[in-house]
């Protein structure tokens, strides 16, 4: 039996671990359903900053998975609890899309133009335009609090190379030195908290599995969890030993994909 | 009598020196119109990378000011010359408006899809979106000449900041860490080489006149010219000593606009 397997709670990547875009990965989909009838607790935890936990479940039950909408934390979600916790309701200009728009109201915050916003929240846009982006710009001007969930700077889409939430974040730091006062998404820790919340256990009963080593890897040594690198998303077996060199950290195993487990 | 009226030639900056945006600094079109009077050689260089000079030649007459196209040194024509004198005539993907386009095709190159291009040739766009950015972004990644009109990461537009060319290069830089090959407009020397050779004149013969420390005066330098600095647009009488302190460098002179040449 692998050693993991020893572990109470799994917290999940999902594109390049379960799915690719649209399409399940199924040997892993299976394995999730085996963890879930060994009782594991298990939590998806995705960078994705466009859609809902609501458009998330509907995804996941394409993939032959029943999940609650509780077990997905998605920087959509993360952020707009982060944002409730630490400043409460807040009226919000955000260039995000429906889905980060859908999670922000959810958690009680008001979505406003940005003269009247107390607060910037940055997540991608494939509807970006100049007029999105000088609004931005002048919120960031304004020292404003200023909340970006994730910094994925490209995104590997079906089709091609497209850009991330990052692309925002690096326009508004060429043009006016700032950074976001916090990003929620993976490799911060602002995610993985959540994340273990849901569980309700600690870093030393999880283990992070996740297909990157600067945002999977990275995000589960932030919470001194173990860390399981699966080889079916960005990462292979090819450029592995590149990967571990580039970002200086080693997952603590490796694995061709999740289903391995159960070798 | 101003020394500076020893120079035999005037290298002007647009904005904020002869107008702001549509409306001409009366005083300093006087000026310009007795430099012209006195025999002095005039030329206009201006970082604007969406204006040909064409369109420029129009909003000259609008401010009282004949001037002939040749003499308009915008970042649009000098890119589009840069170009066609270091690489030849080019298949190009720009993220740029119609004036770029106008020049690029002016100078025999020819515009295409990012698939069939040569080179990316970066300029502002007020209808930038998602689309441009990602092919933009794929062409910085496939390692092929990458030309910016402009550095300008903030345009001080009349109803307030707007990104600048500075912001396409700063989202390109962030997801790639790639710069362009060349950025033609102040303060790099490449317009500013092509304004010499429009005088026929050596930098110990010309003044270098603009608004702006970082672009006009530190552009000046750059060709070792005489540098005058104007306040009539972005450095005010209070924040000039900043400016100064803040970009290390300090023009030769110093006037109220361009008129007190002559008090």
């Amino acid at each position: 039996m692998h050693p993991l397997l020893s572990k109470k709670g799994f917290i999940l990547d999902v594109d390049g671990v379960i799915g690719r875009g649209k399409k399940p990965i199924k040997p892993a989909i299976s394995a999730v359903k085996k963890l879930i009838e060994m009782e594991k607790k298990v939590v998806f935890v995705s960078n994705n900053s466009t859609r809902s936990r609501r458009i998330y479940t509907r995804r996941f039950r394409d993939y032959g998975l029943e999940v609650d909408e509780d077990q997905m934390i998605l920087t959509t979600y993360a952020t707009a609890q982060y944002i409730k916790e630490n400043y409460g309701k807040m009226r919000i200009f955000t260039t995000g899309e429906i889905g980060l728009i859908e999670e922000l109201e959810l958690a009680g915050h008001e979505i406003v133009d940005y003269e009247e916003a107390e607060m910037l929240v940055v997540g991608s846009n494939r509807e970006i335009n100049f007029e999105l982006i000088t609004k931005a710009l002048r919120m960031c001007l304004s020292k404003k609090p200023y909340i970006a969930t994730n910094p994925d700077r490209i995104f590997p889409s079906e089709d091609g190379p497209i850009p991330g939430t990052g692309m925002i974040i690096g326009a508004l730091y060429w043009m006016t030195g700032r950074m976001p006062d916090c990003i929620c998404g993976k490799p911060e820790k602002v995610i993985m908290l959540k994340a273990l919340e849901y569980l309700g256990l600690e870093a030393k009963d999880v283990v992070v599995v996740g297909d990157q080593i600067d945002v999977d890897v990275i995000a589960g040594k932030s919470i001194n969890a173990e860390t399981l690198l699966v080889l079916s998303g960005v990462t292979t077996r090819d450029n592995l030993e590149n990967m571990i060199k580039k970002y200086g950290v080693k997952p603590d195993y490796v694995l061709e994909d999740l289903s391995k487990l159960f070798d």
